[in-house]
């Protein structure tokens, strides 16, 4: 029996091709918290239309990713300071009409500093990419000031290092650090490199904390390695829960317990 | 659990002061169909900008209500002959970006008349509004050529009667006509008149058909007292289920059953 009703709030998300991870995760709080929320991805061929619609039919959150994170800039009406430290947005809060713009990928990175209590020390981000941009921007912000770019593209590499004064390198047997973070595909199921261990076994030996922002699998090869040598690990996992939950205390302001949020994660990633 | 997906289609309404009828009528039947769809009703404050997000978000169908329908107009880009011949639309298709705007009232009419086997005849229309203006040019483009239209409000009943090439008055006592239709709030549940029969004994006793579009309730005083004449009725009922029904066969390509669109009716009705 439809349980939808006139009244209920609308959050949605704008993508070039939509996954049913985020329509999965919301609305699997919704309902385990009893609000009177509905969740649905979108694509669009026209993005300041479809945020006119975000306006004109009072959606209350837009989550925004690829290819729309800087075009959608211009079209919203303040940046909170998330979105503003690395021009980007990936959520969008409609109150009454204003539209402000975070960055929860930023803000995700600087609440797992706190969780798993990893002080400001050598850092190297592998990886020249949007979110390796959020991560570099949050650990700067966050006091890591003496930080590597590790990038295939050493152009690209060098940009983002000189943007937040870090180093650059494009030579990964060269850096060891005591927080190592691979922000590249490297390990990513289905893809080309799924089978790679993004950093060496030298390089997670040197290091104290190995973080990995891949979270499909959430047990990459590099994950692996650095359990296998008795390293404390964060996993993409929890960066692609943590995100959401942001997104959804903007959206509703209601922060749901960690259990709940690790069973809607689990349920959103799982493939039925 | 959640049973939504990112595939589903959404369909939406606009009006002023959303009821819950078309979110639980439309909703009933593509649970009940098994279709991938999703319907919500929504007001806005800015109908160029909802109706952008239409456009930009890929909306299927739109239902408008007042005080859009006009409104809206010059916002689509086609207008089907059942929203031109009155002007006003209530039901937007959106096929691949292009808005065609037809008004299923105006269909609602003439499909009953076909239903109820009504040849033209002698006619009147007590009513000067919206859905007045509708039932008008339904009838007269289904060849009722010779109606009358009785209107408390003298000038705007002149008005709508002279667009069609009817007669009007203001005199009650001095119509009989064999359909007579009551197109006013007169009977209508909650409302000032709640208990008024909106055409005499004598005019129903003079009636071979008659037809309240009222819809709350269905047994209005007016259809109480035909039916206690023994006179054929259509109610208000049959209506509003129709023109949904049309609603929904453009928004899907599918037609439901009669006995389908009975059921989804009765429940978009019930206030639970």
């Amino acid at each position: 029996m439809p349980i939808l009703n006139k009244d209920m709030t609308l959050c949605i998300s704008l993508s070039g091709r939509p996954s049913n991870i985020g329509t999965r995760f919301h609305n699997y709080l919704y309902d385990a918290l009893g609000l009177n929320y509905i969740y649905k991805a979108f694509s669009t061929d026209d993005l300041p239309a479809a945020i006119a619609g975000v306006r004109g039919l009072g959606i209350r959150g837009c989550a925004v990713s690829m290819p729309f994170k800087e075009a959608v800039i211009p079209l919203v009406d303040e940046l909170d300071a998330s979105a503003s430290a690395i021009e980007s947005i990936n959520t969008i809060v409609n109150t009454d009409g204003r539209l402000v713009a975070y960055n929860t990928d930023y803000l995700a990175i600087q609440r797992l500093l706190d969780r798993h209590a990893v002080d400001p020390c050598s850092v190297v981000v592998r990886g020249s990419g949007g979110m390796a941009k959020a991560v570099v921007a949050a650990l700067r912000d966050a006091g890591f000031q003496n930080g590597t770019v590790l990038a295939r593209n050493a152009a690209a590499g060098r940009a983002l290092a000189a943007q937040y004064g870090w180093r650059a390198t494009d030579d990964e047997s060269a850096v060891h650090a005591e927080l190592i973070v691979n922000v590249t595909p490297l390990g990513m199921a289905g893809g080309p490199e799924a089978g790679e261990q993004s950093f060496s076994d030298a390089a997670i030996a040197a290091a104290s904390v190995v973080w990995d922002v891949v979270a499909l699998p959430s047990e990459t090869p590099l994950i692996r390695a650095a359990r296998a040598a008795g390293k404390p690990v964060i996993t993409g996992a929890e960066v692609i829960a943590i995100q959401a939950e942001e997104q959804f205390v903007l959206y509703t302001g209601v922060r749901p317990s960690p259990e709940l949020v690790a069973e809607a994660s689990a349920f959103s990633l799982r493939q039925d």
